[in-house]
């Protein structure tokens, strides 16, 4: 693959194996197109794909498994933990080689069309292929649920960038680009949750903390320590590094240390070598340098 | 390419760009093989290729370079900067991707063999495919070069492990299996050579320091500083970080800081992605969780 998309569709099924491997299908054996990682969660009843490939194979593919996705779930009956808005609830495009953002808010939006074409199905634009900043955040777009929708798009405000009625069983989906999601989580030599969420609190871009990171505290009752559990979404603006050392710098007004991280899920090389990178203060690095990369030219 | 072996092969020939292209030929449009980089140096009279590759079509390819350089490059009016012993003077093998050391060692020996019987050109094994310890180092293999070596194999300590005689006009070559090197260079906050001298002597494998560490200190005249400039030879085993701290620690001792850090070359991801693990204390982190790896699979 010369260019590589990654794409990451969350599906409103999570317990049905038979349909979760029906609606995965349409990422396999297909040239151009790698599925890397699925997991279902039955608690969430959610289906969470990460496939990669070049543009019009990643098109025609997610095309697919939308359709049998909108044939297998009915959102009348889905019920689970997590929020949901329609039987396919969000699809990202997220660039990851030798294509760029434009490229991927451009396909999103071809998708999009695609989608309320062929399916009927309404979707918003939402991140970086928002029309407009109040419908970047997923979570404000998704507000009110399957459920809701229809009322809510009443508003002009919610408006679907494409479509104009929530369809009846498959509800409405999130189509849109984004940089890739590093999910980081610093632990700390303490079990006072209060001090992970103040540390969380003033790490975070929304209250006056870094850029590109969304902070929560979180209890490990097991292991009886808590962790700071951040979303980097832009690690070439906000690096690993910064995060992390940030964390220690607020650790300190509590007397707290860090014991260690942890990285969930995948993470993207250039995450890791631009940390490499700073610790060890490489001067007129290329990323070139690395022989993965010149093999994957 | 399932499988990537790395292979490095040295050529004495750097200056005639005629000769240098068509010994690089051999390396190019070939499926199962991909040259990654070349550099011919007129100094040193040397031509240093970098290429990657699956087990057969790698071996062909050598065979092929070697060949040509056999028929155009003739030692006996051979002069340059540079040590050698041959028309090709080493051949390393190193493992990259799915696959051992062991079959790198079995490669090497296929190689040397079908060097000898194809063009009557005898062959040290060196590093991981010597036959004894004393033939490990390429340096004491190479002692006495191409003009000494007739009298040299005479010694049955250094007979050749193919051959019985030198090639009148393409000497002898060196072929083994090795870890890939990583050249990391650490420059410090001062311009007395001797003081990266002391450094480099006290974090060396050869004088008590880290067990796959080479290191001399280097004058950077220019910048008015000098470096500690070391061979990392299995960063698997003596990662980067490691000896990056040792010479920070060592250098306290002169009163000296570290100003930064250079990787000359190229460098394998896991060497970076190893030391990004170690500074974020990232806990429990599989490789597979780097997208490129899954990707590359």
């Amino acid at each position: 693959m010369n260019q590589i998309i990654q794409c990451v569709p969350n599906f409103s099924e999570g317990r049905d194996l038979e349909k979760i491997e029906s609606i995965i299908s349409a990422f396999r054996g297909k040239n151009g197109v790698k599925l890397l990682d699925y997991s279902n969660d039955e608690d969430h009843n959610r289906l969470v794909v990460t496939v990669v490939g070049e543009k019009e194979a990643l098109k025609v593919a997610v095309l697919e498994a939308v359709g049998t996705a909108v044939k297998l779930i009915d959102l009348t009956k889905h019920e689970g933990q997590h929020p949901r808005m329609g039987a396919v609830d969000v699809i990202p495009f997220i660039p990851i080689k030798n294509v760029t953002m434009d490229e991927c808010v451009e396909l999103s939006k071809e998708v999009a069309k695609l989608l309320y074409e062929t399916y009927d199905l309404p979707c918003f634009l939402y991140e970086k292929s928002a029309s407009t900043s109040a419908r970047e955040n997923l979570a404000a777009l998704r507000k009110g649920q399957f459920e809701g929708m229809s009322d809510k798009i009443k508003d002009e405000a919610w408006k679907p960038d494409f479509g104009t009625k929530i369809h009846p069983t498959a509800g409405i989906v999130a189509v849109g680009a984004r940089m890739p999601l590093v999910a980081f989580n610093v632990n700390l030599a303490t079990n006072d949750l209060e001090i992970a969420n103040k540390i969380a609190k003033n790490v975070r871009h929304l209250s006056g903390g870094l850029r590109y990171c969304k902070a929560i505290g979180i209890d490990l009752e097991e292991r009886g320590i808590v962790q700071v559990s951040m979303n980097m979404t832009d690690f070439t603006k906000t690096p690993l590094y910064r995060a992390f050392e940030l964390v220690k710098i607020e650790a300190k007004r509590f007397g707290v240390s860090v014991v260690g991280s942890e990285i969930i899920g995948l993470v993207p090389m250039d995450a890791l070598i631009g940390t490499a990178e700073y610790y060890l203060g490489v001067e007129a690095f290329s990323y070139d340098q690395v022989l993965e990369k010149r093999i994957m030219e």
